[in-house]
């Protein structure tokens, strides 16, 4: 068994997430049915976040075990082939040691979130950005942003559904940057709990509304309640980035 | 009857090109309908450019006139709801006088041509750029550029269905851009050859790849014989930018 590092770009529409689902498709099972056409072998692909439906994948890791005596780029290429027609390539292949594990040795992980910020819709990047018609103010999105970096208890930003066993995390990094129409979030952290960027954004987006001032984000982290959520922004803006080991 | 300026932007990849066709669906066609479900007026959308099937707008300009009192500001918002699900947005309306002309008034147009350069396919911006696999050395594309910028007879770069009088045109600009995997060219002038973006790009990524030299490209030029082109660019990666007025 040879254990092979992949970074893998997808667009999250189609799909319903990364993670194997019954009832629809999923990029784990479009990577995993490439794989078998490949090698014939039926192996779990392991990534380092399993991504909300619509949400995408820039530079997404993830790694694989197969016995085919294969070399990394024919490995890269041929998956490249049959994973077609669905919308994921595989950017990079590498051998990697046994005990290498796309989730849990995953020391850090970086998201970015796109807003465009006018009254038209989208055209090309339908699915791809939030469009948020009321106008935002970024300097005041950047410094609730600043409220939420450092470790704190996000139980206000994290799914019902989150399975995590403790809802602290550690956020490293939360910018905020207005190019034109166009709002780019950063988010970087070793973790992240369920759709706690959207949860985040969300609320960025009700600052840069002025329908929250940077003190209701405050009291909304300290409360420490989900219902006291203001918004959970769309997943169509939300890229995971890179991964870092 | 008053005349509205717009900007348009659009996905050109559900689409015929810009004008009307009796085969399929254009951007024209998109936005005339949407004219007529908010005025009830059967008028005619002109722009500044008529790009070609797949080929994209992010600043494209056009002009309506109507009868109907109707202010810019509503008769855009309005526009955006009706020529749902086209994925087409007017950006901005105002209003002119009733001798600017989108097309005729033109003073510049420019145009991004972006190339994603690596072997991977392209997933979320497939159909929104030409993925190229050969690596591609951006440095000889940019002197390669050098070579059509300026007032050149440019017949090798022109569609043998080009319907203009003079093969000659004054290039403003033509630049080459890296960062990481994507090259974006930008090409600005007072007007185009038919074709004439997509054939300079597709020699200019001859010379990237190394199969053509830069002294090819001169050659080429002043062979004035479209038998010499080197390679049309595919549509997918070309953008209608802007127009100056």
């Amino acid at each position: 068994m040879t254990r092979f590092a992949l970074t893998v770009e997808y667009d999250g529409r189609p799909f319903m997430g990364w993670q194997r689902q019954k009832h629809g498709p999923s990029v784990q099972q479009a990577l995993e049915e490439a794989v078998f056409a490949v090698t014939g072998e039926r192996a779990a692909v392991h990534a380092a976040g399993r991504t909300d439906a619509g949400v995408h994948g820039l530079g997404m890791r993830a790694h694989v075990d197969i016995a085919k005596d294969i070399a990394p780029f024919r490995l890269m290429e041929a998956l490249n082939a049959r994973v077609r027609p669905a919308p994921v390539a595989v950017l990079d292949c590498v051998v990697v040691a046994d005990d290498w594990h796309a989730r849990f040795s995953c020391l850090g992980r970086a998201y970015d979130y796109r807003i465009v910020n006018r009254r038209a819709p989208l055209t090309w990047e339908a699915g791809l950005a939030w469009q948020v018609p009321q106008v935002l103010d970024a300097d005041a999105m950047a410094a609730a942003a600043a409220v939420l970096v450092g470790r704190h208890d996000f139980t206000t930003f994290r799914s019902a559904h989150c399975q995590a066993d403790s809802p602290v995390r550690t956020l490293d990094v939360l910018s905020v940057a207005r190019a034109g129409e166009r709002i780019a979030v950063r988010a970087a952290a070793r973790s992240f709990l369920h759709h706690q960027v959207r949860s985040m954004v969300g609320c960025l987006a009700l600052v840069g509304m002025g329908r929250w001032s940077v003190e209701d984000v405050r009291v909304a982290l300290e409360a420490r309640d989900r219902a006291r959520l203001g918004l959970n922004a769309p997943p169509d803006g939300l890229f995971f980035v890179s991964a870092v080991y």
